[in-house]
């Protein structure tokens, strides 16, 4: 067996202590006689391994009481309705557009009622994190809509938009986990987990508890409310299972490393190396501006497509994966996850020297 | 490791040769140096798992061009909304209650059209299948919908309901590639597939093309739109990916062992050892119809509520899990889906014999 470095945007590395513990525990988990992946949900096994979940994830970002967590299936692209469907009373909310995904939301809350662009930053090609102390909120606004940080061009937002007193909704799908958070700033708080957490197939939805009633908008498909969820503690139909459980062993594997805090000092030691890395060189440039760098997504070019590819075709030969950029977009992309090691990026950085060493002009 | 015989109702018992090979490949699938766990969904290598598995479950259902499959998240709850949001042109749609799944869809499309009672068995507690042969189904009704086999009441349509020509949709969850089907006889055939195909966090929805359009319901979520999934080979957004391999794995097995004729063949030999054990004890007996028993999931009682505990309790101590009724029920339910091996069936007569042995008055 050997492992490569995989920059993936997602679905993204993971931890190898997990995969190994998931991989021994496969056939007969804990000397129960049976997988995971075979159990009733509603048995006490899996029951303990929900709990233990929730436990730990309230443990590690600090969820205040008053906040359910949700375990759904979908993905962030089936909050992007379910966000509308549960909170839009006066049918209206704004949106900060700072890539494609906060894009998407925006569109889907259209279907639904009125959804205004409070900001945007596509006139830089979204490499940049709008001004947003003093956005258009007018009060019949039922919240502020944000994507934290944005996986394909690599920004993020290192202060929340001033919402003015009204609820913010934010997707961090790609920054989930990956820094201390003030979970009681936000009204709802929701990420696929495929990126920087677990296997794909699950969102993990935090919401404020007066915002889970009744009151959604006619027509919501009872798998979409949020109270069908909440009510039945993620057990209304059979829930992901398996994705539970290894996205509750990643959260022990974080526990036992030092929690958020001690990600985002590794996270922050990782993301330095390659920044520092690309100020300093002739052939390589990162795409964002400085003070909106994301920490989990690292964009770059050399500003000439062939060479770009080359590059991405040579680091892929030696061990160096997924540096491929977003087809929207081009470039290279090291999406570096709390599960990447800083061997991994100090072995990106010495590949980049080297190959610019070789091709600068 | 010691394994069970684990008779779930779902998540239910998978393949011993699958998870091995899963466990296997936990931390380097095929030597490619990344779990199917961590890999872009875009990649090469997921590309290659995904358009196998939907090759192979075409060759073993026999599936015809003109339907598309889909790999869907949300189980068969969501599939709930999404039929008549799909479905309902004429906000019109019969539905025969065979249970309480079948109950809980009628109840769904209530939130988007009428939905017609044709047939009901509840008044005996759905321990048949009603006479389908002549329903008022009228004409301007968009489909008329089942739940093909009753996981928790234990029966299974034998004949397909006459439904005048209207389009057919089934809810096949529970006898999801336990026989041969001919899928040119319904509109939609779709199935969670926890229960006789792979892990929890899926549902495969197999649906006629011309049934999938652009004219869905108002308000119907992106995600929930047949089309969109269609469009993208269901890859609009990040795909259960361990699910789908894992499927994967089992259809493989599947052809290995027979096909769908190979597996009625074994379920039938498992099925008829337990219910010629059934009608011949003088301590159990089952609670079906006999012309409407499923094969994959048998219901028994002693007719003693303390007895029947007593039961599963021992027959817990003894390797046989999850024997327990379903919780709205009560007594006993062996599920024997195509993982359940004969010995495990066998096992289980035998100490259905031995403890009526030690119980009988």
């Amino acid at each position: 067996m050997s492992r490569v470095y995989n920059f993936s945007a997602g679905p993204a590395v993971l931890p190898e202590e997990v995969l190994r513990e998931a991989a021994a525990d496969t056939l007969d988990y804990k000397g129960c006689g049976m997988s995971v992946m075979e159990m009733s949900h509603r048995s006490k096994m899996f029951d303990d391994i929900i709990k233990t979940a929730e436990s730990d994830i309230r443990d590690l970002m600090g969820i205040p009481d008053n906040y359910k967590v949700l375990f759904l299936q979908g993905g962030a692209s089936q909050q992007f309705a379910a966000v509308p469907m549960n909170l839009m009373k006066n049918k209206k909310a704004g949106y900060i557009l700072t890539g494609q995904w906060a894009k998407k939301a925006y569109q889907e809350a259209k279907l639904y009622g009125e959804a205004v662009e409070l900001a945007s930053s596509a006139d830089e090609t979204f490499s940049y994190i709008p001004d947003c102390s003093d956005l258009p909120i007018t009060d019949d606004m039922d919240y502020v809509y944000i994507c934290e940080n944005n996986t394909i061009y690599g920004t993020k937002f290192k202060t929340l938009p001033n919402t003015k007193g009204k609820l913010l909704v934010s997707d961090v799908s790609s920054c989930f986990l990956s820094e201390p958070v003030d979970v009681s700033k936000y009204g709802v708080i929701y990420g696929g987990v495929q990126k920087n957490v677990g296997p794909a197939g699950m969102v993990i939805s935090i919401i404020r508890e007066d915002l889970i009633t009744d009151e959604c908008l006619p027509g919501t498909p009872t798998m979409l409310k949020w109270k069908t969820q909440a009510d039945n503690d993620s057990l209304y139909n059979t829930p992901p299972c398996w994705t539970i459980y290894i996205c509750g062993l990643v959260f022990k594997w974080l526990k036992n490393n030092g929690g958020l805090k001690g990600m985002q000092e590794k996270n922050e030691k990782k993301a330095a190396i390659l920044y520092d890395f690309l100020d300093n060189s002739k052939l390589f440039r990162g795409t964002v501006r400085k003070e909106d760098r994301s920490l989990m997504n690292v964009p770059f070019v050399t500003g000439d497509e062939e060479l770009d590819k080359k590059f991405v075709a040579e680091s892929k030969a030696a061990g160096l994966e997924n540096l491929k950029g977003h087809r929207t977009v081009g470039g290279m992309r090291a999406s570096i996850y709390n599960a990447m090691p800083i061997e991994g990026v100090e072995k990106l950085v010495n590949f980049m020297a080297d190959f610019e060493s070789k091709n600068l002009k």
